[in-house]
């Protein structure tokens, strides 16, 4: 069907929320690795989705799926071994302190669990995020989400600490203890909190900082934030829907390069590769205290098929040796881009590391203006067209967005920078024509 | 794997808040239709499950699940016709005045998203609900379901009314007014929300009032109450999860029988007959009043292949007239429970239509004094034993609850009523020979 009458269906049947990408949006028929087709045939690189984590219809995957479909798919109040196997391997990438799973469907339902579980343990009612932040779209974690409403909705309960953007945030790399200061930032945040009246019972820290960036934290920052909230009674909740499942490299989770013990886990996206799975991780006695209360149930969660789905995208990340794909093809991707930037004027500042990056775009280096949103779409569409995906990211929408699919490899790398690059060069030449 | 030993394993890594039916566990390996297998071969004839909506593993469902897991499995920011296609037939089951669809993965992030919508249309906070009902497991779901945690903990924006149960009932089908009486009460309650300075946003109706039945309505007093909700500013939001999609016969939907018009519909389990799609149905006004704020993004929401498995559930019970099977075999169903009733004195009343019953269960027919929890329990393993799967349901857990897929045909009916037949039997005797 052509786009233009698909739209049309699209906008009279589907609520005003639904949104597409790029300003001609593109309609997608089939997907095998890291490619995308449309429905006219035309190829494109996928350089952003992190939901087909192992790869668009891996055949491992679809063939777990397909299996478990055709023999059961019940609940969890039935025995079933798929779920505690899942639950099993999971835990043994966690740390020991994280002792039990519970699995939901979506990441924003493990986030309103996991507040949930923070504040019935605490007894606080506090939360701590940070500003632009995003942990779903539930009543809790939307409101949890300064990125998504205007400040002047911003609960009581609500304590919004500043990102550390050491390129963009009120304190840069150029101050050697940024960490401190980003610290200091925090705890002032945290005391206003408290002379609000309320008391913290858990910090949200998506250690990609995703809708910020990606950014990289100093370690030190990372790590004082984590006593100063234990301290004050509350508890640490990573958010691993973005930072988890190898996305960083190195490491399976993104706290574990900060050598911090979160208190609870939650992961979403990557775990089923398209499948609506997700989990909360913690420890016995924070699940217990929810659970002396009232008995948590999810009809679909860990269900046969979804946690064989999940089992089936572990096995493939472990068996292709996807964490060291990342390590090394990372390692590549980031000098390529170092590269771009050394080419390119625009490029303000290019963070992240692994499969994760953020191009934070500037009309001026020295002024860091930002490029606005209309260039932003621009510019967007232009890699589009050079046939690769990529999305936006950032307060105010000026980083490019670079997050693959795990299986990316150098020849995708090359591909996705060539496009980039032609796109910079296309994106200079039109600005430096109209001036 | 043996049940204890995998018992074992899950109670070492799952959540204490995991429960599991019966006093002794089944481990589930296989279904088929109506029909479960344990990890012993021995087969259980399923009268429980709404979720698998057209049979455990029907090969229309999985089929469409499989071919589209293969080709293609994105999101809703990319065109693709799958999604439009089911908003498109959705749609057009409901009446007019619903004009638009939003799909989400779990019933409890359709309701969440509903009172967002209600409360941001209309400014108002207050959301009513019934003594003992479910809408969710979100942090606001869970606050506005009465049956989930202590009375002394409902939050003041909720008003719980009673459920017009004409059986158990602070008014019973003795008053030849019931309707009048239980909407009298309900005003009551509404006034006592309005004393508490709290505007009302919405009511949460389940015209199946599943977890205290189900129940039959006086639909004067269903009709009564939406005027009243209406007059007070609020919205009619039909939770569709438990009385839609066929299950109460004749219509499509439950509240259809009752003669009301929604604001706003929400559906869950049924829908991907055990896979994670859920919907929102509303006019869109109301839908414009939130994206006006902030757009929402469900990244699994009404992907290609929720929304294609969604379609394939259409096409079984359009293809194979299952509507009519629950009208047709539904009133034989309830003839069959009307001469249990009859045989045994333990049964107090028989609630319910279509493919959804409750037997409320009673030591005494004159007092109506409740079986209690361990005698449930022992009877709900008796039935195991006979080789049916039921349920429990209602605020003392005395509902023995019968709900099984829409493809249950006469002979499964019979099947049914005769195991628990054998039973009750069995059941009264042993309670005979204790006294």
């Amino acid at each position: 069907m052509d786009n233009a009458a698909l739209l049309a269906r699209r906008k009279k049947v589907l609520a005003p929320s639904y949104y597409h990408m790029f300003q001609d949006p593109i309609q997608i028929v089939r997907g095998e690795g890291a490619w995308l087709w449309d429905e006219t045939g035309r190829r494109f690189l996928d350089c952003y989705n992190n939901v087909p984590s192992v790869g668009h219809c891996h055949p491992g995957v679809v063939s777990a799926l397909s299996a478990q479909a055709g023999t059961l798919n019940t609940h969890t109040r039935y025995l079933h071994e798929t779920i505690v196997t899942l639950a099993e391997r999971l835990l043994a990438k966690l740390p020991n302190e994280i002792e039990t799973a519970v699995f939901v469907c979506t990441g924003s339902e493990a986030n309103d669990l996991a507040i949930q579980m923070a504040r019935r343990f605490t007894g606080a009612q506090g939360v701590a995020v940070y500003d632009h932040a995003y942990h779903g779209n539930t009543a809790l974690t939307l409101a949890a989400s300064p990125s998504e409403y205007p400040v002047a909705d911003r609960p009581d309960w609500l304590c919004v600490l500043e990102a550390p953007n050491l390129y963009r945030g009120s304190i840069t790399n150029q101050d050697a203890n940024a960490g401190q200061r980003y610290l200091e930032g925090a705890i002032r945040e945290l005391d206003k909190l408290d002379a609000r009246g309320q008391r913290l019972s858990c910090l949200l820290l998506d250690t990609s900082w995703d809708s910020n960036g990606p950014l990289l934290a100093p370690p030190d920052y990372v790590q004082g934030l984590c006593r100063e909230v234990r301290a004050r009674g509350g508890l640490i909740i990573c958010d691993e829907v973005q930072a988890g499942y190898c996305r960083m490299g190195k490491h399976w989770w993104g706290f574990e390069s900060y050598g911090i013990v979160p208190d609870i886990v939650t992961c979403g996206k990557p775990m089923g590769a398209g499948h609506p799975i997700a989990g909360v991780f913690l420890p016995r006695d924070i699940a217990k205290s929810m659970a002396d209360r009232s008995l948590y149930f999810n009809t679909f969660g860990g269900n046969p098929v979804s946690a064989a789905v999940a089992n089936a995208v572990l096995d493939v990340i472990e068996n292709e040796g996807l964490l060291e794909n990342v390590d090394r093809t990372g390692a590549y991707f980031l000098e390529c881009l170092r590269s771009l930037q050394n080419r390119h004027s625009i490029v303000g500042a290019v963070q992240g590391k692994g499969f994760f990056y953020g191009i934070d775009l500037v009309t001026n280096r020295d002024s860091k203006s930002p490029l606005n949103r209309n260039d932003m779409a621009r510019l967007g569409s232009m890699i589009v067209d050079e046939g690769v995906i990529t999305g936006t990211s950032g307060s105010m929408g000026q980083i490019l967005k670079l997050r693959p699919p795990l299986v990316f490899g150098i020849t995708e790398v090359d591909t996705t920078v060539a496009a980039i690059d032609r796109a910079f060069t296309r994106f200079s030449e039109q600005t430096n024509a109209k001036r």
